[in-house]
């Protein structure tokens, strides 16, 4: 919450607890029967301090209401003016619309197939033949053991509510998050405690567990927007479209939520047409399916859409790259975890000095980041609503080193387009134990190289003797640790 | 089945009768206590016999296996050793290898993803840009009233047997045309008529009811190829991969079987943005979903594809075509239906001459067929194993005019590798009923003309005193009926 924000809150409260004070002197006044020159003078006062607290909330609303320079309503308008436009030419239709469409799918009409196809011509130009990268087409078809290993099967969902009467499901954070803002937005006579407080819930939204967000929706009275009704406790929703592969029905498959999964598991046959050399790049171009709750913003938040993906693998010692040197002078606006941690904004800064300073975790990292800026602003992307903003600690995956999105202002805000992770070999790893094939690189050293080993021989005699019953679980231990762990045992 | 065939088969049953009375007369010979000299005439005249009829044996066997020039064995080593070099250059890999694959899904390497996006690039250049045809992009995801509406969620299947102890599923036809062609290969006892059958059952393989595919089954004695069990009755088994849209699992969808009917519904919008003029043409390219019963012939026969197709809608009253002159003297193998009836085979013909003719039903029609064959030869296709051939009355759809496939010749024989249809408006006449919305084009005549017509105009009371019960139904029949049928009532 910025101050002045904050001190307009503080005073709007002050400023009702003056009315009220004031309120019960004049009813004071009159059950007292006092002078009525007496009574119009404390009447004038509740007037004055009235038109005070008028005068402060249109400052708050002022400020709680803008996003940027342009407020809600004239954004809203103006937003549906150019969607009005685009549908009407043909850019987007809804799909299915004689059916009455489908939330969630649209259809490219004309132009915006040319846009599309000249926006997928760049990309293929400007990152795969460019750095040569090995592409790859992967069926959206995919077993379920693959979704199973990537981790989708199990984790992939959102947290869902029903309207306990109709049925009708929505987005449990959604809800939350409309609420704690329309709150912010519209009710000025809460206090700067509270609004504190709802913005935090904002804050926290996507690391909330089903039963915190079930207690918040119970605590703040939250109903189902369209009836009123009752809603149920959060309950996870996976989100991708499952199917039946071949005519048994009894192998399960899904549409695939992302192209990556495809990359990974062709590794070895791609590292080997590489020569066996890392690092290589592969990218893939294609369809991704996402069967969201309960999808709005357009074309922002769509069931079905197209992905284009690019999985560096590169040697986890060394991460340098060489064509670094090409990016490390361009300035655009970053901003840190830091940043974001201390409440200021994004600034203009060198990839070169962000890497440097260790800011950008490595170098791979920042040249991607650098190359996706160049496509961007190439394609026409204004540089000043352009930025590329760090994942704080809690939106990444445990997994991930490092993460960036660059997000494009619009009139939906700062909005997500491109996420540039370093995610270590974490798919690789989950893909080689479920199936068994290492998906694994080596490096031939110059020299053979003789190194001495600490190894474990567990002698399970005594440690029969020495654990008892406990001994299975210890060799199995044992069994897993790694080299360099032995030291810290 | 050609002349020398079936003379080579009686020519056989004539020396295995010989063979068996010679052998008959020997054995008499020997219970008789006949010369040896007279039984070893007799058994040496039985050899001569055996040994024209091995002599036979080979012709048939040279013709019945072989397929244009070469053998069955050395074609399929050949095609292998190209298949082991596509895959071990990653121009396909079978998808999700290190989890032992799914049957019909490939993945595309790099050099494959090349020669994709070239043709693409070409398609869209040749027909896309060079026709002004207005492109589309729409989901796959496709909710069941638009497939409803075409007939696919009710026709769109294939009839299938199990294996009734382990509940493998085959494609009945598939079972029933190897058995046929393994028959006609392998055993050359069989008679000539019983060669005549089995041809005949491979012929008509297309229009057998699930009985009648049974009965077949049956008669013939054929079990599960793996396990020699028996099979159930043929069932039919529909080839989309069905789904579900949002989270309240009750709106039933299924990935797109072909994307034409994403091109339907938008018949109104497209129409629009053409000036509300005919003819235009729509394109779309994009990936297509069938969940095969047991696919095979690598990737001849995928369940996840990409297709590219065109819809030129055109004045039903007037099919000519403005660049029809550019093809008309294109000439190439072509494949009449009459050609095809009276065993004769394939020959080149200009396609203005099939037009003018009435081989090809009309311009439009013509004018597709001369841009597929200038884009297939563009793409390097051998015109010698290209042809074009027309659908026999039974393989078209009943609202199909006129069909043609281009047909390329390769290891697996002739394959239609594109279909060119005039398929009436039923797909438009469909959705508009399922969906109200019409789907029509209107002319503006250049002058108003005055037209006189008869109608019906049902008087009810009158229909009650002759119909009594049934006149409900007479009503509803004389609503739907057009103008032109009136005559023949």
């Amino acid at each position: 919450m910025g101050a002045s924000e904050e001190a307009l809150r503080r005073a709007l409260a002050d400023k009702q607890a003056a009315i009220d004070a004031q309120g019960n002197a004049v009813r004071d006044l009159k059950a007292a029967g006092a002078a009525k020159v007496e009574i119009d003078a404390a009447v004038e006062a509740l007037t004055a301090l009235k038109l005070e607290k008028a005068s402060t909330e249109r400052q708050l609303k002022a400020i709680v209401s803008n996003d940027g320079n342009i407020n809600t309503v004239n954004r809203d308008a103006f937003r549906q003016a150019v969607v009005n436009t685009l549908e009407r030419r043909l850019f987007y239709i809804p799909s299915f619309k004689i059916y009455r469409g489908v939330a969630g799918l649209y259809d490219y009409g004309p132009p915006g197939c040319a846009v599309k196809s000249n926006v997928l011509a760049f990309w293929r130009q400007h990152f795969v033949l460019e750095e040569n990268m090995l592409e790859v087409d992967c069926p959206c078809v995919t077993p379920e053991i693959v979704l199973k290993a990537s981790g989708h099967v199990d984790k992939f969902t959102d947290l869902m509510v029903k309207d306990e009467k109709t049925g009708t499901c929505y987005r449990a954070d959604h809800l939350l998050k409309d609420f704690c803002k329309e709150k912010l937005e519209k009710d000025l006579s809460i206090s700067a405690d509270k609004a504190a407080e709802l913005k935090h819930v904002i804050a926290v939204l996507d690391d909330l567990s089903a039963e915190e967000l079930g207690a918040k929706i119970k605590e703040y009275g939250i109903t189902a927007p369209d009836t009123k009704n009752p809603l149920s406790n959060p309950y996870p929703f996976n989100l991708m479209f499952q199917t039946s592969i071949g005519p048994s029905g009894l192998s399960p498959g899904y549409m695939r939520p992302e192209t990556a999964q495809g990359i990974f598991v062709n590794f070895k046959d791609l590292y080997y047409y590489n020569g066996n050399k890392l690092p290589f790049a592969a990218a893939q171009i294609g369809q991704a399916f996402r069967n969201e709750i309960s999808p709005r913003q357009g074309l922002l938040r769509v069931r079905e859409f197209t992905l284009a993906e690019i999985e560096h693998f590169v040697d986890p010692d060394d991460k340098s790259h060489p064509k670094y040197n090409e990016v490390v002078n361009l300035e655009f606006l970053m901003f840190p975890r830091e940043e974001q941690m201390s409440g200021q904004s994004a600034k203009r800064m060198c990839i070169g000095e962000a890497v440097s300073r260790g800011i950008v975790n490595n170098k791979t990292l920042g040249y991607f980041i650098g190359r996706v800026y160049l496509f961007l602003t190439h394609l026409g992307i204004d540089k000043e609503r352009l930025r590329f903003r760090q994942h704080l600690a809690n939106e990444m995956a445990h997994y991930a080193a490092d993460c960036w999105d660059a997000e494009i202002e619009c009139s939906y805000g700062w909005i997500e387009c491109v996420g540039i992770a370093d995610r270590s070999a974490y798919d690789l790893k989950a893909h080689s134990e479920k199936s068994g094939v290492p998906l694994v690189a080596h490096e031939k050293f110059q020299e053979p190289r003789e190194v001495e080993k600490l190894v474990i021989a567990p002698v399970k005699k005594e440690l029969g003797l020495a654990f008892k019953g406990a001994q299975k679980n210890v060799v199995e231990a044992l069994e897993v640790t790694k080299d360099v762990e032995i030291f810290y045992l």
